[in-house]
């Protein structure tokens, strides 16, 4: 661990909420329309991003790994490795993702993220 | 660590924002304005809470840690067992509370809630 300057750490839940999130090239992907909160750890579990018009998925909302984005203070958004293709690739979901743990592990491994359960 | 059974672990952020808290006795203390959540871990470190009528206070929003709230799923909300007296002897805060360590400090040990940045 390194010293780390006390700088601001906490974000509201207001605040994240519609915040942009731009892929490392740079250009904008979409923008983050809520949280998903594990209720058992209190962290954050996703991001449910909304892309608008960037993807020609069928479902313009998308889950992906909070883990997965990274405050950016100098572009005020969230910045993220993950690509359109993967976007793509990513495994479907049902309207029960959020009690699927299989999903969420196929998920997690599909963005190589680590499991937040764990 | 006992087996618990998979149910519903994600909470969206929009559906906390607004949620009833109760004490201990069950009587309705007030409810989430919205969170707050530290940017390094991912994890909600506070529930801003509102606090309508309830107390003598000259605030109605007062931050407690994120861990003196229960989910309970027969009330629909949050249980904690802070009472009004801590309120009302919790350490005062200024505006610029989100970057002050030490008030964070005092505020945790006040609640006898552990550390979440440690």
């Amino acid at each position: 661990m390194t010293t780390m300057e006390y700088t601001s750490a906490l974000v509201s839940s207001a605040d994240v909420d519609g915040t942009n999130v731009y892929g490392n090239d740079g250009d904008k992907v979409g923008h983050i329309d809520h949280v998903m909160i594990d209720k058992k750890s209190g962290k954050v579990a996703y991001a449910v991003m909304h892309f608008g018009g960037f993807l020609g998925l069928g479902e313009t909302q998308h889950p992906v790994p909070w883990d997965a984005l990274k405050y950016d203070t100098s572009k005020e958004g969230y910045v993220t490795g993950i690509t359109q293709d993967q976007l793509e690739r990513a495994p479907t979901r049902d309207t029960n993702w959020q009690h699927d743990r299989d999903w969420e592990q196929r998920v997690h491994d599909h963005y190589a993220m680590p499991y937040y359960w764990i």
